[in-house]
């Protein structure tokens, strides 16, 4: 079988393909044939050598896939062969807050999914919804599960803000739509502004056309600012301008190396909650994928490229071009 | 102006019509012009004289009403003439948990709606969802915030059951969909089966084909039973039957006036909470409007009598063979 | 090593001593030499053949112990040799709400504490407060965790009602006077009264004085019940009449076989919610041992008898005049 | 009657003292007898001209004080001559969260307390606990509120960390012990670690010969980090580094003009959440209330100044000496 492998700052051109052994299954682990992968912003962050947690020399990358078990070690509960599954990006996550006995991760500190067969405890893994391809089931584990965290205290009827059209925003943009909030999403545009429409925003705001659209947020709400914010970008001083009092702003992490200071003063003045979010728990998984089920969503791909182009899937996804997920087709 | 009047246990033949000067808001105060009203299960038992709470003598019955603003008393904020409002149940329940305090109801220790022109606190008003016609506002005070109270607690993507069609269960199961739950329907015909379906119900049980619904609802769950049930017919046991472990049966109320008792040991064995209902706050009601106003859910009405026919509209309500909401008009 | 043995049914005669060879931890398993063990009702349950889960035939018997590790399997995370360390009674409930995949319990479908050394799934240990001795972390498992779950929602400032001096009360009142709460504690003596009092209790209801013990509390909170109840002897129309409009009674199991039913209309006036509590998660055990470590809390203790006397601790446990946890020690 | 009047920015000797004819209470208000008022730091701001939200020309200054009802206008509910009571810093604030609504506060857009008699909404009264003085009770509104609000989401059990010995922190350690929490304080003199030790702190940290005093949190918690944060100094990074992973820092302002800006990183590093308090509503005064009147808590009183030193008062708090409040009182 054979796996991706890189250092960490290597570059999309240091990665290599290798083959190896089929693995066998210890004690609570089980082997699945990994069927499709997705690319995150971490991902590029371990390719250029600026993520935050340690990642091993050589890892096989990309914590996100999805795929069919095909062995079972002993002492394996819950799970058997021909189970269609998901992995927990913090595979010792399973529930209650995150602390640092969590912090080993896929496609880091240890091995990911850009394989073609992945050796996971039994204990991180997620079954698949019913209704959901392996290519889309692909994109879950990191951008849904923070999506889906990011969205913890969003209450029915409040009004989300989201931020442009990358994993993360779309997914928050389709829950908070299932569970019946009102999203303003805000873009770069119009073509991009028209897609957000059709997922179910109730508001664009193209920040390129109105660079102020914290009081763009604030017009569309009565003046009172938005409940919750997915801040994706880093800009938290924007983000705390366009929530309400009391309101909350989810800080997921940054598009860009530098994110400008906040000035604890607007803070202050905002009345506002700012929090952290890494991705979530194996329950927040679980929990999303019965929100998933039930509703009937969908992820938003943007393209599928084969096991032997992941290198250009890398580059399409580092253009910043793509609308929803990028996603690797092992089969 | 004319009003009708009653007394608790006078019956629907002890209705009659008054005419009255038009009243003069004092301190706090507004008169509204009703221009609908809707019936509930209470203004039967009011009627019955099985009311739980006081009934003032010949008070004006009907809880729930919307209309316009049409004079206001002085140190009186948030309101102007031209308003179109509902009003809380209970018109000094502003926030937080019911308390005595709070006992004061429309329709029964106070005059309620059934007027042509009713005198109310300003701290009462709820102002009413744009897209909602004055007959669909005037069905949300009693039973709309009861079922909202009821699904406290009930997170997206769990599963409810909802209890027959009555005003409580549409609107519980209409507002469960919006927010992103599976709603399994209990019900006793095929005709309302399909109805209920089209509302959005996931799965429907016809208890009357099925009289052990409570297991057919742990087959639709995987042998779990529903995370939440609303109980509307106090028939409390099979709901805790019927009740995953640790889940939440909401006590609504009682379609009889013999409800039989709990044995304990089925509570206990259930592992799960029982909560009495009894409405809800004006904060409760606010937040349902927002719900309904986003999400643009409009209530299900069944009939709509003339104001001179309110005893028409009575007598419909207690045939039982209404599917949603019987509406007064008072235009 | 030696352990005791029963079957379901067999009554205190029926316990049995028998010889085995020491045990071998498997993968992820720990053997613990047990130093003490406390008994439960349960443990009165499953001689009498009236326990509600399954046990096994010739099952170590109680639920309830603490000791020290001596031994660790492989693939073993987090324990070692020496460590001081109880198990939750419920092996593999680790967090999250309670569900039929934790059902397997210490003491009945799975082997108990009363033995010389136990074998354990290292997941099922949580460490012992540095301030407590064996004696007093063997009484945690069942009575302390389950009054810990029992105390859910109480808020620091709000009054709690216990009912007499078992275990889980004399838990609760420690635990509320902890965490700010006022208790009124309901006894049927003068002298439990006393050592009530001593225990932090702030008022004391003596129910065979005064046998409306609902009135009495209802006196104490200015006329408006108390916040919370722990109803440990099953008398759930009393436990409701002495809360408050929207206050909370846990139903922590029964004192006698037969329970008296709760009319639903009682429940409905109450406007409370009901709860059946069964123990707790580790999550839960692990959150009230930094509350006990913190607080310096110590348990009640009424005797300690000798692991060759365990049917005299039945006996005198089953005599119902225990003021706190009677305790077997092991050593 | 006398009250003091100062201008915004006019400094302590812009305050004056002037005669007016004693007020009448409208439709919903009372008069109450002022018997003391306390100083918190907005006043200092109030004065310096650098307070956040409007102050009006002459305005009667100090938020905080206590006295006695005196006369009662029409239509006011709750309320009696000869109550003792304190009333909240932002009158319209009852419940929930804050809004733009609810700006208007005491001592600043509205007259305050430094008079001898006060002209209050009866809605924004609260009762005082029994076993407290007026000087006492004078503590409560914006200090003690500020801190139980801050304490939001502490656990017992859990550690908070307080920093110096102003009235917010004095109040949060006083409340987090009353809750079973353990206390690690800063401060910055070993006399002062003295008293915080007398006052319950579990530990003290002394920031001048500990300058890393988030690392010495960090021993002190197994290097977990503390819990929960109350920053009084707005010094956000050092208390981001203080803070376990999921923990949480809730910003009560600045002890200064300038505070340091927060890297966007540190905050995403800590996985924490960052929360902006504002004093409370009358709904957490009331129940920070029962807590002070269960537990019988009292704050600490530093000095107590004559009516007519009140410039003296100010100069006192001024100066940053004070151990605990700064009380005026006013008989």
């Amino acid at each position: 079988m054979r796996s991706y492998h890189v250092d960490s700052g290597a570059g999309i051109d240091g990665l290599t393909i290798e083959e190896h052994p089929d693995p066998v299954p210890g004690d609570g682990q089980v082997v699945v044939a990994v069927r499709a992968t997705s690319l995150s912003f971490r991902e590029l962050m371990v390719l250029r050598g600026s993520y935050v947690l340690p990642v091993k020399p050589g890892v096989v990358p990309v914590s996100d896939g999805a795929g069919e078990v095909v062995a079972v070690g002993p002492n394996t509960r819950g799970v058997q062969v021909g189970d269609r599954v998901t992995a927990t990006l913090f595979p010792s996550w399973q529930d209650g807050p995150f602390g640092p006995e969590h912090l080993a991760q896929l496609g880091g500190s240890l091995d990911g999914m850009l394989t073609e067969l992945a050796l996971l405890d039994a204990s991180a893994l997620v079954p698949i919804p019913d209704h959901l391809s392996y290519e889309e089931a692909a994109t879950l584990p990191c951008a849904a599960v923070t999506a889906w965290n990011a969205l913890t205290g969003l209450r029915p009827g409040q009004t989300l803000v989201t931020q442009g059209s990358g994993g993360v925003s779309l997914f928050a943009l389709t829950f908070a739509k299932a569970l019946g909030a009102r999203v303003i999403a805000t873009t770069s545009s119009p073509a991009k502004a028209a897609r957000l429409r059709e997922l179910g925003a109730d508001e664009v705001v193209d920040y390129r056309a109105d660079p102020d659209w914290p009081a763009r947020v604030r017009e569309l709400t009565g003046g009172l600012g938005a409940d919750h914010v997915v801040d994706v970008a880093g800009l938290l001083e924007q983000s705390l301008k366009a929530v309400r009092m009391a309101g909350h702003v989810a800080c997921v992490g940054f598009v860009s190396e530098t994110a400008p200071p906040i000035d604890p003063r607007v803070l202050f003045a905002s009345g506002a909650t700012l929090r952290a979010v890494a991705v979530g728990s194996r329950a927040q998984f679980a929990e999303m994928n019965r929100v998933i089920e039930v509703n009937r969503l969908r992820p938003v791909i943007d393209q599928v490229f084969a096991f032997d182009d992941a290198p250009a899937a890398y580059r399409h996804y580092a253009s910043g071009a793509a609308f929803g997920k990028v996603v690797i087709t092992h089969v």
